[in-house]
């Protein structure tokens, strides 16, 4: 691999990370047990720096407290170093064109992780890039977080092939993302939507229907899942609806029924943070199913195995 | 010790610097110290990083120079790495509860630096931490600046145990801290505040009143004073009354008549940032018994030599 | 040399980069030959970290991309650390007298990069810093940049000994570091701007105007230029003058008639964000003799070079 400011095409094609799809079934199996690896290590204080001479560049469009601290620790974890950028500092696309945001600051670093709101701006960005980019939350995708989900599942409770999910709430990013995952691993996700926030299945760019079912009842959708998991109701980026939707999301809540007519070893996840009594009740979040603790931590080690498996390739 | 993500009580209990009282005096000893040892290193351009592969998060819910370059560049000397959230990034118990973001951050980073408003926030952050957190200044505490204060009278003068410290002003965090350090060290506080900004001693929480005194008069606070220490008339928080705090502390600004009456050697104090001629006159703290550069530089000092404490114990 | 909080004086004066004249020919042709050396380092992913344990603060209370990814990255990759302060955490002046801040910053970190306003501003906090000050662009000079650009130059062409620069545009800090520029390394400057926006040469302390011809038409700046440079209409600062910009410079557009009548082998350079149509068309700024992303690129090992000098000397 060429350091940052090489010319791209000589080697090996550059890799992104801005779709959950950017990666293959057999790239995933080896991210899970890179990332059980790097985690292991982690809790034994045992030095992992392979990044050591690399350098990071973090855009943020919108604020994140989570995205944050696990990109940069864990960039610093594995040796390496970071560049915070938020909008105050630059926004992509306003002062200059992000076409060429992306030629210089990529000539700089080795790395580049952006969140931002449409995904054709990332998609933009990577365009012009020479280094690698990871979408670190657009309005369509949330590549990340299920990584960091799936992990957390296989950790608990193994192989996720062949399991159900239950998306309850907003058809958004996280929603479109365990799509595309669903179709890629090979289990079911069931979706259940109030009315008008229906997941749109041409953003996941599905090859089928067949890796996922849509119920009316968020009830219906739990019933035997594997996994339940939500998120809040008004996403970043849509706080002017807020009042609209906490009328139409009132019956997406994740209570103890919904949780009862899952399987006796269902999982509670969500991304964080969570607002209790509104898509999630405290006796499910706070409650012996919830594994969000871990799922927020293991975002980190998710990231880390992925930040060297796009720098270094499988080591 | 386990690393950051690790379960906590099954080894040693997580040890926290939320108030002065946190440690006692045999600690302080080491402290100092191991502050002297960690400065004298630093200026031979000496390397001690005991904290490669520690990441620290800094939160600040005020803004700050001092606190944040002393904290970021003492870690980055240590060796560690450091994530600078602020309210931008977060603010602490408004997106989610401060429980859920201690749970979050603290299974990230080995070690959190919070500067906020109430101490029950911080308090609050702790309780549910799982790594050593430390209080960089809330409204009732700064009990790192009086730590780097103490180091810097020892540097000069040797021990602090038996003299007197004249405490001229707000009855403040500061005010509070030296209270705490006075009874904890075994020195005395002469305290004068102008009515209406009297110190409140429950919230020291000391066991008994005798290692302080209230004087009306300021030259009476300083008479025979071994040191000499204010802060500005407006803290941070309090910028809405500071019209009647102009009128309410036109005596209490430390002049060459105050100096004259603390004892020859007495040295003056200031935790910086100064308005020359409101709190002090230029005179006094751009004299010759003023160190109140080498005071902001000991919090540097001091502060490493804490942090290394919290997280490796005694070397 | 001895570390940040050393007493100044005792051994080697502190060199400061606040003006291109700050440094002489020869120490130039020093750091050509070192940034040469460093950046080849860089693309070949080998280790150049002799600033380990030295610390930077980077101020801006300009905001800024490349200024900052170039520098931060830069410290990083020479194996320092960087504290990223803003006016959100200290506006220069305002909180505190400048000269407190330089005492108090510069006890604690090894190098102070500064992006503001006022010339007087830098140079008052250098005359009381203990280490380093680099000037990251003032209202009248920009150093770093024009450091960059003739290390760009060189790469491109060699020596800039005898050259003729067409500057087309704004008499702004970036033209009276052209002309500081010119006339300690022996080149010439043809400089080309609207009535109302000449360059004011005392600004640049010029010994003599010899080194630089001023020309009513563009065209004629460029005839038979090496290198045509130009910057933005409205300079950061100066938003208010928009709409009276845009009219006055509409003919010093540097288009493809004005590259025409440069020597073949001309260059082009733009320290970016460039506004295509406004000061340079697209055929220029992306036609064959643009040079402008190897240009923001050497920004970074240019300045790594300066950085290792000011701190350690020559290698």
């Amino acid at each position: 691999m060429t350091h940052a400011a090489e010319a791209p095409g000589a080697g090996a094609r550059v890799r992104h990370y801005l779709q959950f799809s950017d990666l293959n079934a057999d790239e995933y199996a080896y991210l899970f047990e890179r990332a059980a690896l790097i985690k292991k290590k982690f809790k034994a204080y045992e030095k992992h720096q392979p990044l050591s001479d690399h350098t990071m560049a973090m855009i943020f469009e919108k604020a994140s407290t989570r995205t944050r601290v696990s990109f940069e620790a864990g960039m610093y974890q594995l040796g390496g170093s970071v560049v915070h950028l938020t909008t105050a500092d630059s926004q992509l696309g306003r002062a200059e064109p992000i076409e060429d945001s992306a030629k210089v600051i990529s000539r700089m670093v080795d790395l580049v992780m952006i969140r931002t709101y449409e995904q054709t701006k990332i998609e933009a960005f990577a365009a012009h890039s020479r280094v690698p980019v990871i979408n670190g939350l657009t309005n369509e995708f949330h590549p990340c977080q299920i990584l960091a989900d799936i992990f957390t599942f296989i950790e608990h409770r193994g192989s996720i092939q062949g399991k159900t999910v239950a998306w309850v709430g907003d058809g958004n990013n996280m929603a479109n993302t365990w799509l595309q995952a669903a179709e890629l691993l090979g289990f079911t996700v069931h979706v259940s939507t109030p009315s008008g926030y229906e997941i749109d299945q041409s953003v996941a760019g599905l090859r089928s229907s067949e890796s996922y079912k849509v119920f009316k009842d968020p009830m219906d959708a739990c019933r035997d899942a594997d996994l339940v998991t939500t998120d809040v109701w008004t996403s970043m980026g849509f706080e002017a609806e807020n009042e609209a939707r906490r009328k139409a999301f009132a019956d997406w809540c994740v209570d103890a029924d919904m949780m009862a007519v899952a399987k006796p070893q269902a999982l509670f996840m969500h991304c964080l943070p969570a607002h209790r009594g509104e898509e999630v009740m405290a006796e499910v979040i706070d409650g012996p199913q919830s594994v969000v603790w871990d799922e927020a931590e293991n975002r980190m080690h998710a990231q880390k195995a992925l930040m060297e498996f796009l720098l270094l390739g499988r080591a």
